[in-house]
């Protein structure tokens, strides 16, 4: 065999990911895109030299996470936090739903565990070459980050207030994200994301918190039983807590999801949401909590379903279409992403949502009346599946 | 056979793409980058609205191209322009290096030709599943487009100066632009582009004209005799013209193809050049012609000696790595497609640089002393190959 292969050096240098993907008028997204902003414009206001932003992120390899990111840095008073509550939820949930994924692959998943210099740190969880998925990874990640006082200004939507503060401003994030590529063409893709929010008293402004996140499936060829089954569990969580979700969080994916070089949606969307903070924190909290939960429910019946159907080397063909879209949607659109690739994030972890297949054939339409063609239909005018 | 392939629609909507590639300091990116930053400052400066940018562009499928897009819309008194000759020319390109290509793989290319309603037009060359290339595609385009004054003000470097032009910035681009990726992972995928822009007199600011391109090798496993024979021809073209040519267009290629969050480069570079009008307008006429000659003997010999080359299954998946990142490079970085896409062009046409299939791995790393590990240390650190 001609190639070996050896693990990633074991120290990087990274720049803070304020946010693991976020939407077009989300908090999160805010933060991101006036970052870029502030250093162009020549404001009045109080300036903090960006340039001079310590580099206080990176990733250090580990052999074993701790037990907690969070009370490794704060100490055991922090236990009662919900920063703890929700790390203690986001490692439960990748446990668990890598615990079920397993069970139907029969691989196991591999862990890369690292921390970061200013506290925090993630467990990256990937396997390629599964049975039944050609790729599937699950990340959490815990950041102690410092944003630029101009973002923070924007974000928190008081852009015109008094804002005294000095120097930058101490955030936490906490989030869970992941991405499942199956082998079968009629197996679909699905990815979630899960994430908790706060910043720091600064500046006059209290400190701020907030919940978001999201789930979406993304099928090579339609069935309409699977995404009933899909969207409706979905709905069901949102239904528990608030009728008027649903109906906004899928409008979110459906507008967030969007590849607007090709006027289509890389798929048929889900749940998607950020700046959650309009019902009590804990409350919330059982809301992200659920929706966790809801993954292994929502998703992998679909693909026990489809995982040994036949296939044609046209379907094939096909989904490694619909894969290379998903590439385009993630290298150019998706925040999280680009922001990450942009900032110096762990590539790996970033870049484990690619799928380890993909496919561009020049001018390749599918015929009118086709089922490809009924899947496209379907990622440029979203359809209301319950 | 479950799935049937048509042809995309005949009519697309799309705005001018103004460059087809350019690098951080040349001009065209400048225009690039201005038009961003200029819809954004609030300068006191005359100001065209933008938002009210006629939608001239587009592109109307045509069942065959016009002898010339240039006289098609001036006239025959453009016979003589060098704007006429510059579009005879990409074309005679064009017909030679397809002629070329398809004579060592024996697939002809399928020809796409369409026109834009404000004149101009292109012509699409593309193969997929050859014998030899997995995708070989070449484009010509002739635009006759309109640039926001704020970008023509950056373009020229007057940013200052007292402009008092009214309305958008007439400006004519023809170009040529080609990708090919080969089956064998021991023979190198090959880019090239060249191309002529020039804007109207305006404001004050006299016609402008300059001349802009290069060419690049993209190899999976690295064959130093290969490297030397592809950089020594393209030395040999620069050195005819101009001895300081090479080791400047060698280094600006070095800086262009940066997968920054990789920190390595896509390939072994070449040359690349922008803003070029340092000589008489003839004479760099000629020293693109003979760019354009060059690819064909600089890069075939490579193909035609390793097309038949042995490879393992392990050389294979290495090959589809790197196809990743030309992914990488061409959907995040790139300044023709990132432009092209977010500003409508016509898809097919700048997506045809993706390879037909790539690959993501979770943490690929050749262990050193590798042939993989050479490959990945040259695009890291880029060698003097003459």
């Amino acid at each position: 065999m001609a190639t070996r292969f050896a693990r990633t050096p074991t120290v990087g240098r990274s720049r803070v990911v304020v946010s693991p993907g976020s939407s077009r008028s989300s908090r999160s997204s805010r933060l991101l895109a006036s970052t870029a902003k502030a250093s162009a414009k020549t404001s009045d206001k109080k300036k903090t030299d960006t340039s001079k932003r310590p580099e206080l992120e990176g990733h250090v390899a580990i052999d074993a996470p701790p037990a907690s990111f969070v009370t490794e840095r704060e100490g055991d008073e922090a236990k009662d936090s919900i920063r703890h509550k929700f790390e203690k939820l986001i490692r439960e949930s990748q446990d668990s739903i890598c615990a079920a994924i397993t069970e139907v692959d029969g691989m196991e998943f591999r862990e890369d565990a690292y921390t970061r210099p200013s506290g925090g740190g993630g467990i990256t969880r990937v396997f390629q070459g599964g049975n039944v998925w050609e790729k599937a990874g699950v990340n959490v990640s815990v950041v102690y980050g410092l944003m630029p006082p101009e973002a923070y200004r924007a974000a928190t939507g008081n852009d015109d207030a008094e804002l005294n503060g000095e120097g930058f401003v101490p955030f936490f994030a906490a989030g869970i994200s992941s991405v499942m590529h199956p082998h079968n063409p009629h197996a679909p893709t699905m990815h979630f994301n899960y994430r908790y929010f706060e910043t720091e008293q600064w500046g006059g402004i209290p400190s701020q918190w907030w919940f978001g996140g999201g789930c979406d499936i993304t099928p090579s060829y339609l069935y309409k039983d699977d995404m009933e089954h899909f969207h409706g569990t979905l709905k069901n969580v949102c239904d528990e807590h608030d009728e008027a979700y649903f109906p906004k969080f899928k409008q979110w994916a459906d507008d967030y999801f969007m590849i607007k070089h090709r006027g289509e949606r890389r798929g048929c969307g889900g749940i998607f949401f950020d700046d959650l903070n309009d019902k009590p924190k804990e409350e919330l909290f059982e809301f992200s909590k659920q929706c966790q939960q809801s993954v292994v429910p929502a998703y992998v019946p679909l693909v026990e379903k489809h995982m040994n159907d036949e296939f044609t080397e046209d379907q094939k063909r096909w989904q490694q279409a619909r894969r290379g879209r998903y590439v385009e949607f993630n290298l150019v659109y998706d925040r999280g992403t680009t922001f990450g690739l942009k900032t110096g994030g762990r590539i790996e972890s970033i870049l484990m949502s690619m799928p380890l297949t993909s496919r561009w054939e020049y001018d390749y339409v599918p015929e009118k009346g086709t089922p490809e063609w009924d899947l496209l239909d379907a990622c440029q005018t979203p359809r209301d599946w319950v």
